[in-house]
């Protein structure tokens, strides 16, 4: 007897018609047939009414920034481009993203513990916010900026000291390549305001991927008392502060959405009572997967449905060349079951313990293990959701000389 | 006091000129300067002596094939074309890949348990071996080839009944989505030769990445033996019979290199005492990595040298989007580190512990963690080895907006 294992929970929302996924109002198999398999597909209406959710939950103060990592697809920046208050970057190929899809430097910030004198040069010229993570990265970018004769807009990147708990990825409390210690902070600003440069304020990352309103909450007081000590430290308001993220999608079995009436509501009381030397200072969440993730589902078609001592294998064309982290490797050390269904299928009930594989041929692709499922054949159309960050851009494509999967923004 | 953990062994043979890691003669300096950094370089000597080892060390009549998965660069296939008696396929796209790199279609052979019908199609087109992977394969590739009016050459993909032990790969020994079960072996072959298709013999791959000669040995024999239990059910003598691979190379402390005569002599032996059924069939083993993982060198260049409480990170222009597996993201529970150096201080001794990380803003982005490096600073050049085999294919290249690096093939 196979024991099923449980997948993630679907994203509410996604709807069938005709007894098949629908997604931005047509039919899995439509979109298929269209644009062949696999397919990435995310939903417009869907960040629309994400990022207005968000906004009704959010002090109206806060700027809500769309970090572009979690998903560059040109169609789908441009229209969060269009949603959100700034675009935040890691590269200079993503500036050059940013900035085609109509991204104002003005709200462009540039973080990342690597830059190169290239890539400094490029956010210099374009008059981009850049997030400094080290003193010897503030002498380049002051030294690019001279040789330029640009001013460069910097801010500091810190490395909190304390971490954001139950986060899958912790960014502070400890000893980390990201932004600089806090003891280096004030010396760093002073280093450019004696330059110069234009001194933009702080950027405070401690953590992503958290589902604890708790814990979230807590973080962002934590960052805002640094803030305020970094400030005073300084002995100078800074103009902006970026809070960081953090907040996470359900992937798997059991996993609860973000309470985000309670990070707001904790979030407003808080902004109420801020010291004086941060009272003029515009605050910013940034926000990749949160904004994008749900909004996303691959879809790949069963090209093979075979038995194995009694187990039963649906093989598609797609895997981890597309969905490294559906498949379990990509920064997880248990494998457990993204939310997956047979779109084809969507409206019947499972019937049978089934594992979903890719076409690569490694033991590594897998995307459901012992999942219950109806019974799905040749030709019917698997769906992974949460596919919409972290998915295509951050899976190799060419393993096995596959190649993308295409990609399309619908309603 | 930070604790300072090992890298793996460096591969023998890498030797220094004034100073730095020399890679077909050329220093790593040389090879960044001319090439930009990062760099993938693959050694076309290094693989000729691997080839040339394996050649002494195996029985004559074995034919060494190349799984080009491992490494698909086309001037490195192109080598590998003239090295190898054959090449193992995977997808389409490393079909046309192999043609075009001067494979002849007699000598590949095509495995993988997602196969498309336009996949199908174009191998029956272009002549080459299909190993089938499921009794629904075999009628699609039947039906294609009456389509087609072209006989196809099929052999049968096998899941074996025991697995390669100490594999990293376990690809039988349980249900598999990879090959078919014993008892449909026999069916399957009927089915081929009553169609008049080309019956080409078996193809049985029960693991990877071994490095005890005592599990490759054991592993062998129990594959010629399912290979003659087969070939007595099915009443006629295979053509061909693949044995797999599943020799593994030393990636961690503590890892010693496969012993290959072992192996070739334990094989030998086997040769000479085969059963009647198998006399006159050609064997051949297919390995990937163990033929082009060692030829193979990561350069990335050291961007900035930073202190976090008390910690030293050097960073790095290059990252987890090159090279996956080293970051410890793709198929590994425990991350440990790849063998490394500083190469452009390669005859330096150890002064210091020091952590490499790549430039992408993630904490998953890690080369090498707490390993004792000579002083290195901005401009120095970090090698990691083992590069050869699945790095630049197998990374997620596009990743926060950074794009490949620049392979080459020197001396």
């Amino acid at each position: 007897m196979i024991k099923t294992k449980a997948t993630g929970p679907i994203p509410p929302g996604y709807s069938a018609i005709d007894g098949e996924l629908a997604i931005g109002g047509q039919k899995a198999s439509a979109l298929v047939a269209e644009n062949g398999s696999p397919l990435f597909v995310y939903s417009s209406s869907r960040l629309d009414a994400r990022m207005a959710q968000l906004r009704t939950a959010m002090p109206d103060a806060l700027d809500l920034h769309y970090a572009m990592k979690a998903n560059p697809f040109p169609p789908l920046l441009r229209h969060m481009v269009g949603l959100a208050d700034g675009i935040d970057i890691a590269s200079g190929g993503e500036l050059r993203m940013a900035l085609d899809a109509g991204a104002a430097a003005e709200h462009i910030s540039f973080a990342g513990p690597g830059k190169r004198d290239d890539e400094l040069e490029q956010a210099i010229r374009a008059g981009v916010t850049i997030n400094i993570e080290s003193p010897s990265e503030c002498d380049r970018a002051l030294r690019i900026g001279t040789n330029l004769g640009t001013t460069p807009r910097l801010a500091i990147r810190v490395n909190p000291d304390f971490d954001l708990k139950g986060s899958g990825m912790k960014m502070g409390g400890g000893a980390k390549p990201f932004g600089m210690d806090i003891e280096l902070v004030a010396p760093t600003v002073k280093r450019i305001l004696d330059a110069g440069a234009d001194w933009r304020g702080f950027h405070i990352f401690a953590g992503s991927q958290a589902l604890s309103a708790d814990a979230i909450i807590e973080t962002q007081a934590q960052t805002l008392e640094l803030a305020a000590r970094l400030a005073t430290m300084v002995g100078q308001a800074p103009d902006h502060v970026n809070l960081g993220g953090g907040f996470g999608i359900p992937y798997f079995p059991g996993d609860e959405p973000v309470d985000i009436e309670m990070v707001g509501n904790a979030l407003s009381e808080q902004f109420e009572r801020l010291p004086d030397i941060l009272a003029s200072t515009q605050f910013a969440i940034e926000l990749g997967r949160y904004l994008v993730g749900e909004a996303g589902v691959y879809l790949t078609q069963i090209v093979d449905r075979k038995e194995s001592q009694g187990h039963i294998f649906l093989v598609t064309d797609g895997g981890l060349h597309h969905q490294l982290a559906a498949s379990g490797n990509f920064g997880t050390v248990v494998r457990r079951n993204y939310p997956a269904a047979i779109a084809s299928r969507f409206e019947e009930e499972p019937s049978e313990t089934v594992s979903i594989v890719g076409c690569l041929c490694t033991p590594l692709d897998r995307l459901s293990d012992n999942a219950a499922m109806p019974e799905a054949h040749v030709g019917d159309i698997v769906a992974i959701f949460c596919a919409g960050a972290y998915g295509a851009s951050a899976s190799p494509a060419n393993f096995l000389g596959q190649g993308p999967a295409k990609e399309i923004l619908v309603d």
